[in-house]
């Protein structure tokens, strides 16, 4: 076959190796990685951010992506058009369909509504808090149209304040500078309520603590709440009161909360309180291990056990560290958990995947002198979509045991 | 450290031999392999179902088992006590403890009772339909002390009826007969209403056509029923109206039930007229394969599809035959979804994997000319406990794509 003439583009084009595949791409497979394209001296010289047309080696058009020569992956798939402009219609039918899924999903506008790649903005997440969205563009090339991504976004949902949370680790990586700021309307000036599994939180979207709110652990919350009548129920890494104001919705006699954070705890007990949650619920501030072993010393017990913990293996080389960890906290709740009573254990590792975080809990509960059947594996809920090629390093995961009488 | 002398058990004993590792059956792992287990002449010529003492090689004992010396698991562990009795209160203690956790999940009883080995009770599996329970002794053992676990499972339960359901396939090994008899309480004289999700299925407990009703996609139902608000909806593998009824709770507009047995879908029918649903409501008997390549003949299209088969690949041998099928329904299924519509794919194969079923179902996805996103992972209902020793190879999965636009 002779090569078809090279269309002439308004973009740069940036081309796969001769022996990388392509058909992964053609398939839906949002990256490209460093050693797969040319990396000449025009290419490496872009900036991270650039969008340009990616071709096979045969010089056919691939489609439109956006280019970063110092990142791993060099390269991610914006749209399958080459020639699509990406301006603010582009960005409404993006948010448009993702917006579809949520309200299909949930009663209340509470929620993940762009997870990345898996809805076609790759380095981008948005979240929902009613009126207010939160706007994490962690990649350059999102940065460089926050203002047609802010505009479709105001036009599509209708929210009246977007806020920019410029936080997120890879923006180191793609050039970008830390920054919080309120990109349109109003500041708000007090923590959000958020409704879910029929408790009220509390979200500090503005805070210099970073005491936002999590979207994801929402169906795990769900399950421990249909665990929780009647119980005793300790949640250690609370944060702003995550699973503990979960179980008391569902019926928990009581619950204390642990956290590191001050800041958290306050707004974990304004959520218990919006709640009517109040005498049920307690707080205790300090270092989770320091609090579980703490607790297993005074001898208390527990029905419901929760431990969620941050990500003790974000990446490869903390996994075997992170492995311990998970084991240590395992091994650390178990005594606490009543004869017959549950346990449920979390992970947002990347690195450690669901058969290592298992194995680690399974060997912490039995070095705790316990043993437990699995009721439950959860993942992020149907609001974090992941690409079929990408599931295989979902982040999150939530076992819930029931330890032995 | 010399040898403790052996006590003498009212019980044959059996011994592991040297180099086999009694760490993981110390840890709650409840299987001997034959390559283990010292395979005398007296342990052979054990009759199936057969209770001994396990000991190690050093003859110190591991626990109380039932031996089966024609299986490849030639003992599972019934009690850490060697000289427990396993009497009516030892089967009263154990169902106890399971009813305790369903108790606990479900506002009605009906649900998985007892699930095998993680609930205690090695090779016995008890579905409860409210006053009914239906008993499978799919064990030797169990067949043996079945009067004493009836008894206690009506003395902790209160169930009016006891159905013993003997067409397990591992019965044949344990050289048990197929049948199928009321043990206890008066025969049911019509189905049985079950609620569920919002639906009411109908189940068919004593039926030579083996109609009767799975419980452990209740979750995974509720997950589509999300999804189904005013959807068009086809349910393929139906059986009793599975995920069809669910969905028509969840606010369908209309369901097609496909299955290929006319006694299944009848049931479907009763359930849909019960349930109130039975305007929209339709059935189509028929080869699911041929059905689904009719429907793409005809141009239908649906906005939530779900294909829920039987097990394609049950064991290691047909691995690949059935990831091949899984494939095939993906790619049938794939074109049937409206733009921006779901799919729900689901497989109770053992030996296919999580990772396998996931890259049959996006690659059949694919070839039916569609991508998609993954919004759901999900496992048997939590009355279906696993051993964590044995939850890699938990055999229900299922998945919901979201389908481009």
């Amino acid at each position: 076959m002779s090569p078809t003439p090279a269309p002439s583009y308004s973009r740069p084009v940036v081309r796969l190796r001769p022996k990388a595949e392509a058909r992964a791409i053609r398939h839906g497979f949002p990256w490209v990685y460093a050693d797969e394209l040319v990396l000449d001296r025009r290419t490496s010289g872009m900036a991270p951010g650039t969008l340009a047309v990616l071709e096979d080696a045969e010089r056919r058009a691939l489609g439109l992506v956006t280019v970063n020569p110092a990142s791993k992956i060099v390269a991610r798939m914006l749209d399958r058009d080459p020639e699509a402009a990406v301006d603010q219609a582009w960005f409404e039918a993006r948010l448009a369909r993702a917006l579809a899924l949520r309200a299909r999903l949930y009663p209340a506008p509470f929620y993940r509504l762009v997870h990345a790649e898996a809805d076609g903005l790759p380095g981008v997440v948005i979240d929902r808090f009613g009126e207010v969205a939160v706007v994490q563009p962690n990649a350059a090339w999102a940065e460089a149209h926050l203002a047609a991504l802010v505009a479709a976004l105001v036009a599509v949902t209708g929210v009246a304040t977007v806020i920019k949370n410029g936080s997120g680790r890879a923006r180191g990586l793609e050039g970008l500078a830390e920054e919080m700021a309120v990109v349109h309307g109003p500041a708000p000036t007090e923590p959000v309520v958020v409704p879910m599994n029929g408790a009220s939180y509390m979200a500090d979207l503005m805070g210099g603590q970073k005491t936002g709110l999590f979207f994801d652990q929402r169906e795990n919350h769900a399950l421990a709440a249909r665990l929780a009548r009647g119980a005793r129920v300790l949640d250690v890494f609370t944060h702003v009161g995550g699973f503990a104001l979960a179980a008391l919705a569902g019926g928990a006699a009581q619950a204390l909360a642990v956290d590191a954070s001050a800041p958290a705890l306050a707004l974990a007990e304004a959520g218990a309180k919006a709640s009517g949650f109040g005498d049920r619920f307690q707080t205790r501030q300090g270092d989770a291990f320091a609090v579980l072993e703490a607790l297993g010393a005074e001898g208390a017990r527990f029905d419901l056990v929760i431990c969620d913990p941050p990500a003790f293996a974000p990446a490869k080389p903390a996994l075997e560290a992170g492995l311990r960890a998970y084991e240590r906290i395992a091994r650390l709740a178990a005594p606490l958990v009543a004869p017959g009573g549950y346990l449920v254990l979390c992970s947002c590792s990347h690195a450690a995947d669901l058969s290592a975080f298992r194995n680690a809990s399974a060997r912490g509960i039995g070095r705790g002198g316990r043993r437990g059947q699995i009721l439950w594996t959860g993942f992020a809920g149907p609001d974090h979509p992941v690409l079929p090629q990408l599931a295989e390093s979902s982040y999150l995961k939530a076992l819930a045991f029931r330890l032995d009488g």
